[in-house]
């Protein structure tokens, strides 16, 4: 089954999916994304991650390539001609492409836009929340503005190269004061043993994450209290549970850091709860965004 | 003119040549470059720039794509094909093209090879160098290793637009500590009133330039002192001179620093004496670089 992915408007082939050498995402980083859930053929939070997008695209002023509704489209195409049931669809939008000069082209060029979809598989996510994930530390070096979810990702990919070396399953930056700011592509949680919940407080130092502020919204129905503040790793060492969140992850529970058993050393009850949570609000999901399968009629209704 | 790039081995005209969707420079920030003059044909300090894309794809474990003898030969041929007698051939080389995930690809995938040349008008830059330039300064955002040329440059691009915005040429990074580390594309120079010239050092933050490099070996014969050590804002608005160096500016008088004339408020001697002196370099560029313009016979030799 040959993948199709999408290059500013036209559908193609991953063979023939290219774009052009001098596009800014490629010799400058200058592009942001998103990553969407796709469960049950289904975007899953698709509103607050264009949301999201648009905000990207406003910080680093790229305009807007086109409307969400016509982005919403091409990616729900993709889900249906990839046949995705569950994973994710990825979408890149970029200043366009120009001569290389570092400032923003003077004449205006059109933002290029590129998306793909794949599937993951469930089983996969199911026996990692079973069993529980480890993570390392290390000191965050990226820069200054990681609120902002550009493609400038190169420390994240060192972390999580060096989580998988080390046998872990992700990798926790760790500021100078010595505090968790967030996982090389997840946001980091803690549940302390006064039963509050703790996930740094959104602000230039952390990715805001769409799940992040999915689970935000439940955690009332937990009859838990919510913390948004800095933990250190040895608070997060000594904690009740720890756990971290998602788009493609969703909710997984953290059973080591550097090495250090984390509670009972086992998944803790509030991570899996919350997972759960999170799969059914996924499963809830809106149903215009269904789609059939087995190339029968989308239906956007 | 249609312009040739080469990606991968193949050369393309500038419509034609595209990268995979998903490689991961364009995905990741996952690749490295360098920026190398031309001038009169000739590829300038080629050895060390080579050198230092060595040791960029070291640090961050990218294979060597191809032996250094061989990625030199297309730099010429695409000086050659582009007919390129003063300007600048870059050169990027990414992790390559695979499914999009954080950590290196689990089957080795083969690095790709991007390269273009272009034509810079010489007139502009000694104009520019006779009239001197403005900077304005900023925070340093940037991440911890910016010693690795990676193609990772939002925040540099951000600079620079803001340096264009405010009718300066460049924008100079201040650290924490209220010292300047280097503008956005080029390294940051000045030169004290008891006759020292003054350069941060090297370490993870700054990049170490080619140009600065070749300067450093010409400050003996200016009878000038070297330090290379951090200097603030107001040091650099008091000195007796600024200036700037890069692979494509060579050497640039700085006349004002955020609205405030250095020195005399005209270039300086020392700095145009080293932009003679580094131009005396290019020009006596060892000979096997050399190609003969109008579509005659490369010279190798």
């Amino acid at each position: 089954m040959s993948r199709i992915a999408c290059v500013n408007g036209r559908y193609l082939t991953q063979l023939e999916a290219a774009v052009h050498v001098e596009d800014r995402a490629l010799q400058f980083g200058d592009g942001v994304y998103e990553v969407c859930e796709v469960r049950n053929g289904r975007l899953i939070d698709e509103q607050r991650h264009m949301a999201r997008l648009w905000r990207s695209l406003r910080e680093i002023r790229i305009p807007e390539p086109m409307d969400g509704a016509a982005l919403g489209v091409i990616l729900r195409e993709l889900v249906r001609r990839n046949r995705v049931v569950n994973g994710i669809v990825y979408l890149q939008v970029t200043r366009g492409s120009a001569p290389r000069n570092h400032p923003f082209p003077l004449k205006p060029v059109r933002p290029g836009v590129m998306a793909t979809a794949k599937s993951l598989n469930v089983a996969d996510g199911e026996k990692r929340a079973a069993q529980g994930i480890g993570v390392i530390t290390m000191p965050d070096n990226r820069w200054g503005r990681v609120d902002i979810k550009t493609v400038g990702l190169l420390p994240n990919v060192l972390a999580k190269q060096a989580a998988r070396e080390a046998g872990a399953f992700e990798a926790w930056f760790v500021d100078d004061a010595g505090n968790v700011t967030e996982g090389s592509s997840t946001n980091a949680w803690i549940v302390t043993a006064d039963d509050r919940l703790v996930t740094r407080h959104a602000d230039h130092g952390i990715l805001s994450g769409i799940t992040r502020s999915v689970l935000l919204d439940m955690v009332e129905a937990l009859g838990l209290t919510l913390d948004e503040r800095p933990f250190s790793v040895a608070e997060a060492q000594s904690a009740r549970e720890a756990f971290l969140s998602g788009s493609s992850a969703t909710v997984l529970p953290i059973v080591s850091i550097d090495g250090v058993p984390v509670g009972t050393g086992k998944p803790g009850p509030v991570a899996l709860r919350l997972r759960r949570m999170f799969h059914d609000h996924a499963e809830s999901a809106p149903a215009w965004s269904v789609h059939r399968v087995r190339g029968q009629a989308e239906n956007h209704g």
